[in-house]
């Protein structure tokens, strides 16, 4: 287990998607930065679900803070974040609980495990992204009044779909996505999607060659969150076919704000491939423990593209990344 | 600086390409392990140049075990690997001393350290990789013994010309690539290209969610390769086009043989996008130390596709990351 | 700050003495080990005040687990221990937020982090030894029923006084002491004290030379410890004046059970040497936040002697080390 | 196997004694440092034998810089440093090498390892210290220049010798320690003895609490050194039977210049106790790989008392933590 991200600016994450709560511990914050709960809650606000191609599951997901921060400023000690879970449907697990859900860790985590807390993915549930918002979230304040630091992501495609970067995020209301949404509850499935980020006036000089490039901690970043596949920076994938002479321009920033893994200045951008949501309730063939074939269907309450509720989880976790950075500077 | 790779297995790289040598010192290796220097030199010898598409530097690279073995097996102390620069031609970088040449880290190393080795890009030269592969020789023979594991990478594409998957390695004499070679010196140029790794019987029950993530260590290991623009994994950025129902499929391993971070035992399989060598002959446009843009040329003895070399580098940094996970599960 | 202790089974500690809550998150337990609330609960009861030279400050200290165990078993996952603070008095403090009392961290503090939570001493109070005593509940717990590894402290000197070793702990009635709390209070001051250890039973082969020896991980845990002075192994600084002849002799022991900073599975003895309390009520010269010289009393319940209540607590630190370095070997 | 020594400021050790070389990789120093192969000599050659109490082994220890220094200064890139061996015996062991020399590590090293070079202490002997020697020579100076920071460390008693804070160091001539010298020679034995180390002009808030305390850094750094079996700060072992009044008092630094782990500015005074050299050619009880119990005489050429050349190591150490601090700062 590996439940904690970063090496001066750190992140430790716990919790079970149907356990008691769900926690992240942030330590290595710099004194005199003013938090609040308020302040952190507008960040889990927009990782919750409630539009186009999210779950129907009521998750108010509100943040405590229990430490490190006094009259309203933190004291440079741990800062303890607590999100109680609420509306846990474990019922809708205990049916399946010997089948491993095809697409899903329910196999690997027995195997590694012997043992594991079945309700609802239990450490694996992308509900686990909460401790990473929360934390991300002072991150990005402290980079915001330093540096004016701006972390923008948004859904860039869902399935087929390109939206165009830049155009569409949560809340937004596209009909061609309202479309894609009725056909996929229709047919019990669902669908990936990609997510564009953009890091506008990153601190420059950030990233350790020649292992912690700043390019390695985001691609690490972002690969640690549940259901991405892909990671690509600047120019990605595209650059293997471009020649260096039009790679290289002056300007044109292919490289995406990162020169032999340290930041330039310039804007940073990336993008993030998510897979379609495991979770499907239409039939599927799926293993179970001992090791025989059937058929299940998975009930319960999920997202059919989670890709929509991923920017702010990008966000933070390059937020996180460029803090510590920072901070190793 | 973060010359340092890894938790338990752990590589330590120094080393300048125009400095005296280049060295690894590898810790955490189990005791009893077989290993000579032949036996590490077969992989540099693969990543030497000297075929299509690779530079005209002579670099013999022979490598020295300085200590952790004896008798012939590693005895679970550090491992110093050495390699003496030779043929290095250091008059080619003076002239161009006070540029920054495009599409290099010249600047971003200016601006962090305020001092910097230019000869040959330094510490961000490529040369850096060879303490990647000597290290990487290592993993990769303990995980063959234990498991028989494999790793292989080809390169799939260079440019436009996709190659397919597994088609071509060093060595290979292919007609189109010879053209396109010939091509690319007379218009002093360069080119991109994208490596294809493939791990055969990789270990099972590897990765330690949530953050050490398999998935997440290789894509921090890949993007720290000099160059590399982008990774994915399984059907990576294609799976954000794909359905739930689709992807899901039992025995199609979409997801590149890792749940929820967690090895499955199936084969894993990546790719990784390399940019075109930023180094070209061709007049180009650059910055100098007084911000000031001129025309340079970059003299000097390149690779026109840095892929060409990258498949043993980029199996090298798989089996490291392997290795460490495997002494941590 | 660093809130983070070990490698592989981490420990993060959070909270502030007059804070919501102290707590803890265990990371890297194996699966499969029995845990429960009332278990924890009584480690945490013997470091709790009540008896001669202890506060009396009423701290129930009552324990939670909020996630990692399910079904009364760790799921490999991480353990998040809460205690909730009350019986606060920060009224005590407000009167002398300004004055930097003498032998604590008052001043250190304010000079490196500009701001800090004045109450009780925030976050180098010793109830932050709260989140250790838990943490460490379970590592011994493991470790007992692994090897029957026992950890064993006691008070063997407060004072002049010296109690023998293995003769005095918690709850012990003696008068000797008695009379010397009496006195302590009449004359509102405090006094030092040395712990013993003892480990009876523990795994052979711990330890990684060349840094992370067995004693050196046992020293930096004892000295961060709050009040903590001075750490010795076997025979200590008795072993400076002792003729290699004699302390060689097979079957003494005088290496404490460890030899090249591996344990050999003989018994590993420690002795920890503790300040007096700094907090005395005693009129004493004290420096303020302006630099002036002043007198001040300090008011609230404090231990006279913090030694008597750190026997749990050295334990606790020992059950960290012992199964970071088993996790490791 | 843990080689690695500290966070950002970090120190890669390697090298067996009767192997082919020593080395050191230190990643983290910052640019522009001016640092010359004479310039680490000079600490080199504190620590080699020729005086009283020391072996006869020649030992000429001569430094190479092989990367991370150009033009005269570092350019924060790895510094990799290397001493090759000479003047081995190594016929010396190969007697005796089925038996495990009392007070050595050849036992647990072969529990733990298997396997084991087995001449001359391979990897526990204390000329490994030769890389913690060099590396930390290079964390001195850069404190040393910006702060002033002295390391002065001295040998404070030789068995029950006291010598006096300060009075006495290598190359001293003291009629005492020669017809000590004289004594342990014919009675082929060997003595423990004390290092006394002051720190002049630490850096203040230095520190990380609540685990990454000074003390306990510098606790676990005096102990990681081959022979060390205590430690101690500031009034150390005495304070155990000190009251606070008098612990406390404003302006006598009875805490060494530590308060809750965060330095002060004020002088940081530290004492580590040395075991006698385990190597004595008088006969002595002795185990062998068949668990038989034999008498061993052991040959080479071993200082009579390992404190003696201990003070510029213990420098070196508490050079490494202070450096290793500042960057975390």
């Amino acid at each position: 287990m590996s439940s904690i991200f970063g090496k001066l600016f750190t992140l430790t994450s716990w919790g079970e998607s149907h356990g008691k709560a769900i926690g992240a511990v942030v330590d290595g914050c710099p004194a005199g930065l003013e938090i609040s709960e308020e302040y952190i809650q507008k960040f889990l606000d927009r990782r919750r679900p409630g539009q186009a191609l999210t779950t129907q599951r009521k998750e108010s997901d509100t943040v405590q803070i229990l430490s490190g921060v006094f009259e309203g400023k933190t004291t440079g000690t741990p800062i303890s974040l607590i999100v109680e879970n609420n509306d846990q449907r474990s019922a809708d697990y205990e049916q399946i609980k010997d089948w491993y859900r095809p697409g899903h860790a329910d196999e690997t985590y027995d195997s590694k495990y012997g043992f594991r807390d079945y309700r609802g993915g239990g450490r694996s549930s992308a509900r686990e992204t909460i401790a990473r918002v929360a934390a991300g979230s002072i991150a990005r304040k402290f980079l915001n009044e330093k540096y004016g630091t701006e972390f923008n992501a948004c859904v860039s495609a869902v399935g087929n779909n390109a939206l165009g970067h830049g155009t569409w995020d949560m809340g937004h209301d596209n009909s061609q996505l309202s479309t894609l949404n009725s056909q996929l509850r229709k047919s019990e499935d669902s669908i990936g999607g990609i997510v564009d980020l953009t890091i506008k006036n990153p601190p420059k000089n950030l990233g350790e060659p020649v292992f912690d490039r700043t390019e390695a901690l985001l691609a690490m970043a972002m690969m640690s969150i549940p259901a991405t596949k892909g990671f690509e920076i600047g120019a990605g994938f595209s650059a293997a076919s471009m020649l260096g002479s039009e790679h290289n321009k002056l300007g044109e920033n292919h490289a995406g704000g990162v020169y032999g893994g340290i930041t330039s200045g310039e804007d940073i951008y990336c993008r993030i491939a998510f897979k379609p949501t495991p979770s499907i309730s239409q039939l599927q063939k799926a293993k179970n423990k001992n090791g025989e074939i059937g058929e299940i269907s998975i009930k319960g309450r999920h997202d059919p593209c989670v890709a929509i509720r991923a920017p702010v989880i990008v966000e933070s976790m390059a937020a996180l990344v460029l803090m510590d950075l920072w901070l190793m500077r």
